[in-house]
């Protein structure tokens, strides 16, 4: 099995400023190829120390990737550094790298200064992977360590222009190294914690043939994800999804990257159907996840945010003796808020929450982190059938507010 | 000047499944201390590794902060790798821990049973300081590492209890190792590139007493913070702080952990005044930056994200003529919706967003990352003041998202 160790570069990060999102993506990927991470490490803007933990990371690892201290700043001396490591004698101009930071500063208007050309400037023992969003170039050199064998990525630190080059790396990886092919298959499910989960499907997982592996990938808004993963041959995973499916039913809800989001997006489309939301605790984080999908404007209508009592009445059409009998968290006033906000908006399904997310507020009967969570769903004859839900979490505001979001959506999803 | 390691334990980490932001927190709150943070390493679910790396860094730093692999569950092995690194000879309960754990449990109606038990188990080496928000304890060693002088804090991976005992683990590494006295004054700027921002304030920054340390902390939502920092003594940064505000005027919106949200929030509860939304691109993020603040009721009456123009037109009396001869994201388009939403829902402001985030429409005029913003406030006659702005962005969808948003703050903030 090959290794790989993963740095970051730079001062921000020693110094909490930033939060490094590039490692885990990068260990995913990675992971995916059948590639084990053993290092994952931030180092400053030290030029000895750079030379003496990527010198160490290549001792021990078959692949380096390097994130950051690209930058056209003084600070920025991860190049210089990459030059002597490889036992570069001086750089060399690359011309591909020119052209896109020639176009990307053009189309912004921006003249081109001595600090944008020498980021084209690169040790002349390594390949070019070309960034066409920015203006730093991906350097890969191969031969390093102290088998001679391993090889290192240097990618820009900035989030956008490191994730789009990451595809054309690891397929340079899977090139340079020649890999075993590794096939993968998830399936995403939602509403089962993983500890029942694992349980219900152990008969199931103990009969898996030995050269397939399970994972799972829990994750608060997604839910539970179960990787397959099958080293070499042809993989056919099909009889044991139809076992899993079989044992599992509707909590399944997807695969691959799916989200919940994304499935209601794509059967709403299907279907030619439109939805809306009547927000209260979640404040604008369902609307968030509805929008963050690409092309959403195709289903979804719209929101209302009802923070305060007079907006439930006014806009959505909550009644007074409904907020006065049951107060405003309660099945009786989210059933009211997911139907009103369907016919404001004239919508097929609409989706509403009312909860207590904290810090404050709460009550022994509906303590913090309780919320009624309901879906709509326009009938042919022109009523609305509202399905309901009430879920209990004991977690920081943002933890409950992406909890009720999630669990929101999931109550659609299985009322569509 | 103190150095520090911080160190994650867990596979979880490694194959990519989640992002590490405990690391972060700690490196900041370091550094606020003064301590300058050396290394950041995350280590596998593997005692030999976990020896041996923590080892190296009680030798190479004075202080070494461990996440994560406290878990009841059997591949947490980070407890006995941390007995036999602090030579203890067995475990002691913890009865503070313990009687968290019944609380805990209690609570939430869940029997207790031997491995929960287990989690109030320490190293007879240790010194406990106990975690209220979760089952597993956080533990102090001290004397470790190459000179003996060395301490460890071994907390809980999961974020809202390591960030939970922060206060506490910083409260014992002052007194422990009798730090000197640092003070910080941070002032938070917006609309001010940090290029920009560094030209114009570098003549007051190159005055500033040689004691007394700038430093540049950018972020997409907040700004750009600059935070004053003297070591030792009386600091008074008052006079250099009357000069900066005499240069950056209304760039400067607040101080310390300020965001706009809260600097609105606490103009409009001190005003006594009220707040709607009108949402289009940003699609829900605007409201809950506002809904992120606890307590925000208290000012806040709601949203309407509309995401079509029949929603525009139906709930917030955009008229047809505006969308047919200027199209949705325009200028007549959000002052018509700021000024609906306001009127619609009964508030005193109000904001609205109208662009494209992203990747797919736009036009060579409105290009993707264009976007409309509006602040509405009713005037004293009933009539309704509207102030615009027009903004460009160049990213991902997220990321234009995001920076509508905050840029829209801001165009309410300088309107308050």
């Amino acid at each position: 099995m090959k290794t790989a160790s993963i740095c970051t570069i730079g001062d921000e990060i020693l110094i909490g400023q930033i939060v490094d999102t590039n490692s885990s993506h990068i260990a995913r990927e990675l992971n995916l190829l059948g590639i084990q991470v053993k290092y994952m490490t931030s180092i400053g803007d030290d030029r000895s120390r750079i030379l003496s933990e990527l010198g160490n990371c290549l001792d021990h690892t078959d692949i380096v990737i390097v994130t950051g201290g690209l930058g056209p700043t003084k600070d920025d001396i991860t190049k210089d550094a990459l030059r002597e490591l490889s036992g570069a004698k001086g750089y060399r101009e690359s011309a591909e790298q020119m052209a896109h930071i020639q176009r990307i500063l053009g189309a912004r208007g921006i003249p081109m200064i001595d600090t944008n050309r020498a980021q084209a400037l690169v040790p002349d023992t390594c390949t070019v992977i070309p960034n066409t969003l920015g203006t730093a170039p991906c350097m890969a050199f191969y031969g390093l360590g102290a088998q001679g064998t391993s090889a290192l990525y240097s990618l820009p630190g900035v989030p956008f222009e490191a994730l789009g080059l990451l595809p054309a790396v690891m397929d340079d990886i899977r090139r340079h190294f020649s890999l075993e092919s590794i096939t993968h298959h998830t399936v995403v499910t939602f509403g089962i914690p993983e500890s029942t989960l694992a349980k219900t499907i152990e008969p199931w997982e103990d009969a898996l043939p030995g050269n397939i592996h399970l994972a799972y990938l829990p994750n608060p808004t997604i839910g539970v994800r179960l990787r397959l993963t099958q080293l070499g041959g042809q993989a056919d995973f099909s009889p044991y999804l139809a076992q899993l499916q079989a044992i599992l039913g509707d909590a399944i809800y997807g695969e691959g990257d799916d989200t919940l989001q994304v499935v209601i997006g794509r059967k709403l489309r299907a279907a030619g159907k439109t939805l809306a939301l009547a927000e209260s605790c979640t404040g604008g984080h369902l609307s968030e996840l509805i929008t963050s999908v690409p092309g959403c404007s195709d289903y979804y209508k719209g929101a209302v945010t009802s923070y305060s009592n007079e907006v439930k009445m006014k806009v959505l059409g909550v009644r007074e003796e409904t907020l006065l009998q049951f107060g405003a968290v309660s099945e009786a006033c989210v059933r009211e808020m997911a139907a009103g906000v369907l016919r404001a908006l004239d919508t097929d399904y609409a989706v509403a929450t009312s909860g207590i997310a904290g810090p404050g507020g709460g009550s022994p009967e509906k303590p913090v982190g309780t919320a009624w969570l309901a879906a709509a769903k326009k009938q042919p004859d022109g009523s609305v059938n509202v399905a309901t839900e009430c879920v209990r979490f004991a977690s920081s505001r943002a933890v409950n507010i992406e909890r009720f979001a999630s669990h929101a959506l999931d109550l659609l999803r299985r009322n569509l």
